[in-house]
This record gives structure tokens, C-alpha cells and sequence, in this order.
């Protein structure tokens, strides 16, 4: 497979659908979806967990309704077996909580004509971590 | 190929090296080292090169010396071709400049027994960015 030249589309295209998604607390659970059952990895807050159902689990477990999120940039590359790297910053503000900056990479991988996300780091609150 | 058990402690002990290497101003166009001469992708700053030619010329063209850093987290995965996905966040000082926070995305591939860079994102002062 060779590098896709719609990486740029398909990064921005792909964390606009995602955050529609996960920013709908009514729709938030089906962000599992972009998972592979067991072939995703996701990283959040440090904590790693494998598969799409204990990512499930995962965002299941969110407690906050609300998202007021404001994406700062997004930095696509494309990767030789067709899939696309992101690495989004932005600033997210949960329910009442104050905003906070953040971190998140995807990497999806080529599947079947479409694609699903192989690898999700995410990071809160990045400069005030230190 | 299969998952590096060790890519916990292969992605510390990369970003160690990376930046112990980046970081010395008479050593710093060695990085160089790390990245393939086609096959190798570097965004800095928004701005998209491939290969380590015009790598290295991003990186003779910086023009600050000392850089002091702080490293506040670094989550790696495991890719199934026996890479390691690392996101690094950290603060760094620039000579007499005010210290910035930032965000750093390394893909390393396996290659003969070594690792490359295959991918890098790098942005500067994360959160006043917006």
C-alpha cells in the first residue's frame, strides 16, 4: 500500500467526525466504533488500555456531559501502508471545570477502504503538568 | 514482526538520547542520524519536509545554542511492526527566551535491529497558541 495524498482531508476530516462524536454525550459511547476490536491502543492520562471494548469502558466511565473544546491545530503525516498520524492541540472545558489545554495523537491505520484508529495518546491539561 | 515488550523503555531511553544529542549545540546535527534519507517525515512548527537532507538543513537553520528542558510526560505504544509511538510534552528555554511549552511526536520504525525516526511532529508554546 502506498501513501495516501488526501492525508491533510483525511486528518482534518477525521478529528471533526471524531469530536462530533465524543462531544455528544448522547452519542459519546459510539466513538468505540473507530476501534478495532483488538488491534487499538489507547493511552489516556498515562493509564494504557487495548481493545475496543475497555475503550468502551473507557469512555463510558467519563463523568462530564458538557464539552466546550476548541481545536488549536491539527499536524497530519502520512505513513507508507496508507494510514495517517495526527497530533491535535487544543482546549477543552468540561462542564463547569475551568478550560484546560490538551493533547491527542491518532494514528489510523488502512482498513478495507476505510479506516480505524490504532493508536490514541491523550494528555489534559499540558502545561500545567510539569 | 511483532510488539517490542520493550517499548516502554525503548521510547525513554530514544527520547533521552534524541534530546541529550539535540540539546548540545556542537552536536546537534547528528540527530540527523536518526532519520531515514527518503523515508523519514518532519513537521516543525506546521511546516512539512521529507528525508533527512532537508531534515538536517531544518535543523542547521535553528538558530539558538543553549536550550534548557524540562520533560513533563512521555507516553510510548507499541505498534505491531515492532515500532513505538511516543508524544512527548515538556517546556523548553531557548537561549534568553522565555521558557515555551511543547509538544513532540516521534514514530520510530524497526530496522535492522535499530529504530528509526520515521515520523516527528514538533510544536512550540502549546498553550498560547489558540
Amino acid at each position: 500500500m502506498a501513501i495516501n495524498p488526501q492525508y491533510e482531508a483525511v486528518g482534518k476530516g477525521f478529528v471533526q467526525q471524531y469530536y462530533a462524536i465524543f462531544d455528544d454525550p448522547a452519542n459519546r459511547a459510539n466513538v468505540v466504533n473507530f476501534y478495532s476490536t483488538t488491534d487499538s491502543f489507547m493511552t489516556f492520562e498515562g493509564h494504557q488500555i487495548q481493545g475496543a471494548p475497555k475503550i468502551l469502558e473507557k469512555v463510558q466511565s467519563l463523568s462530564f456531559q458538557k464539552i466546550n473544546r476548541i481545536i488549536t491545530t491539527i499536524d497530519s503525516q502520512p505513513t507508507f501502508d496508507g494510514g495517517v498520524l495526527i497530533n491535535v492541540l487544543g482546549r477543552l472545558q468540561c462542564d463547569e471545570d475551568p478550560p484546560h489545554s490538551y493533547s491527542q495523537v491518532f494514528l489510523l491505520k488502512a482498513n478495507a477502504g476505510s479506516f480505524f484508529v490504532a493508536h490514541d495518546i491523550f494528555r489534559l491539561n499540558i502545561h500545567n503538568s510539569a
